[in-house]
């Protein structure tokens, strides 16, 4: 069940301020705090080049890690490339943040996304953020989802309910990410709170397969960046018994439609994605080998600007699949663009085949298919186009 | 020495004429060959998905592979995903070709370049044949290099002359490929002549070091054809014995100067190309590691668009060197933009060095230096821009 907008989530407080970072008077600050204890999850970008918080962040003891209550995050500079100082500014702004909340110290995941290679001007958010701490509300999550943002068109959030037996859990996420633009920029944020009660190893299991099966699975342009971050805050402010069985089942088919949700929403965003298109490919020897030619469709500009101009280019997905680096025989290679079979057993299908597929392929989103015919692997990405749009905004942007 | 234009080599003649395969008549069927036994190698795609001339290529026995007298070639058609029908066509053409010669079957490598999955007009290609063998001369090679042109905007071809011990050898290459357009097309032809006389090993040893530093160190859009191949061919018109020691070392020099220029002219002739840059990595741990981080850096679309809009985002560089899966470590970084040194030890360096990058990263070419600073293992890769003419081109174009 969806709903729109509010991103309530029993227990968890959030709220976004200026504080001088940005330009203008956006929004640039942002708390999410649960107001008693959380279960809780961090996976961080697995780029080498990592920002000061995500470096602070892997530097957490598993323990602290898992027991989080909530994220301090500023947009407008990422706080990348930026030596000791940086991290030092990581530690003040945990430290200041926890100390308003009257929480210990490394009570709360902090995040950065902006400008790589300009310090962070940690005395701004110092002096912004006790204010905002006394200011955190029920209703202020979305505003907290706004302060994150960077290039965005529009914010992201989602609200999903769960029925477990004694009652409902409430997941709400809120997310930034223009995909188009964003790998120079730290890509990509996204927390997610919830009032079931997990217990922490279910917690981070559950947390990583959604992951796995959502943000993994999306792909703009290959570039991964210097601070993306996802975490998870599971408080229990339900009231229910922790989550286990067909009840941490089903909150783990809802995570993973949230986050999918989420993903979906940060590969539109692209200013310059006009369509988004899932490609699946099966029959491959091994699930690792499916994803491989998944991921170099997803990954070739030549697939993508044909995307962009609803270029009915099939040559182009199988001679991508063909240079994977996996087992197959074009012999036996399938492809189908919205369900319409165009190229079977390595030959070119009949040309009508082709004609049906092309008004179907001028849609904003459809599906390929490659069927490899050489076992059972299967796997499927998610991928933007390559248009007019993102050349003109990267060749301009300064990160 | 570099000559212009020419291409006549000893003892090889060549010769293109239109057989009815492009639409207009611009020459389409190209033949070079020598007028005595050569020794030869040849190297094909890597690519899974294979034409059918690739294909046969990869199926004559390593001896044959090892003698062959020259080429045949169409464009306009790649003879790609046509099945058995397709390799069929490939046999006549070879038989063909040969009988009107006078060679033994199998004597001729076989390529095509052009659309995918379209049946080859093999007939057409018969039809012409014997008229083209008739009219080959030794001012003909460079017609042979305009009729295997598909998009280019200009055809490739070069000289180059070595001083060897008793007297001078001749190199000559004909190429095609306009490297943002190609991958679907048939990416990369490329025939070198030469009339020095070489032992296969030694010929087969020289010509894949030297392909390995030029076409193999060319990004254009990370994209492999099914088509891609490259051959040479020595058939010792110059008189002078089999080249071996110094002689052998210079002619390897300057193999491997001509086909990085035809290389170079290949990544300059995308339409959408506006700039070519090297990126060097230096200070891995391993060559290895250089070559991935300089390929992660050159392929990377934000970085590409970057360099399309001369703009200074060294953030993009070290962002994609940071996920190519190498040993690295931020805080030991260098990076400079023509010379100039813009980051140092993972932190910014002062706006001055920027400054003076600027105007310089408005040329036609200029160098991405990475420094690593953990090892000595070293690489570059040559790449070009992506630009709004790739969008045009490759949303439009049909394979």
């Amino acid at each position: 069940m969806r709903l729109p907008v509010q991103v309530a989530v029993p227990g968890f407080r959030g709220g976004g301020v200026w504080c001088g970072i940005k330009k203008g008077a956006a929004p640039d600050l942002a708390i999410v705090l649960s107001d008693r204890p959380c279960t809780s999850d961090v996976l961080f970008t697995r780029n080498r080049v990592a920002a000061a918080p995500v470096e602070w962040g892997r530097g957490l003891r598993p323990r602290t890690r898992s027991s989080l209550r909530g994220v301090v995050a500023n947009s407008g500079n990422a706080n990348a490339c930026t030596g000791r100082e940086g991290l030092a500014a990581v530690r003040r702004v945990s430290a200041e943040a926890c100390r308003a909340l009257g929480l210990p110290d490394e009570s709360l995941l902090v995040s950065s996304t902006g400008v790589i290679g300009v310090p962070l001007p940690a005395d701004r958010i110092l002096a912004a953020v006790r204010g905002l701490c006394a200011s955190l509300s029920a209703a202020g999550i979305p505003r907290a989802g706004e302060a994150i943002l960077t290039t965005d068109a529009y914010p992201k959030r989602c609200v999903r309910k769960v029925r477990v037996r004694g009652g409902t859990v409430t997941l709400g996420g809120i997310a930034k990410g223009a995909g188009m633009i964003a790998p120079g920029m730290g890509t990509m944020l996204a927390y997610v709170f919830t009032d079931a009660a997990v217990r922490a190893p279910d917690l981070r299991k559950t947390f990583r397969e959604a992951v796995a099966l959502s943000f993994h699975r999306i792909v703009v342009d290959g570039d991964m960046s210097t601070n993306d971050t996802a975490a998870i805050f599971a408080n229990g402010a339900s009231g229910l018994p922790p989550l286990g069985g067909k009840g941490l089942s089903a909150f783990g088919d809802a995570l993973r439609e949230l986050l999918l949700d989420l993903a979906l929403m940060i590969v539109r965003d692209g200013e310059g994605a006009t369509r988004v298109v899932r490609i699946a490919v099966t029959g491959a020897r091994s699930d690792r080998d499916a994803e491989a030619a998944a991921r170099a469709v997803a990954t070739s500009p030549l697939v993508k600007t044909a995307v962009f101009g609803a270029n009915l280019n099939w040559g182009r997905v199988i001679a991508a699949v063909g240079r994977a680096g996996i087992e197959m025989d074009p012999e036996r290679a399938e492809v189908r663009y919205a369900g319409e079979r165009v190229l079977r057993r390595g030959m070119m299908i009949d040309r009508q085949a082709e004609r049906r597929a092309v008004p179907k392929i001028r849609r904003k989103s459809y599906g390929i298919d490659v069927d490899l015919g050489v076992g059972k692997g299967r796997s499927f990405v998610y991928f933007s186009d390559l248009g007019h749009e993102y050349i003109r905004i990267n060749a301009g942007y300064r990160t």
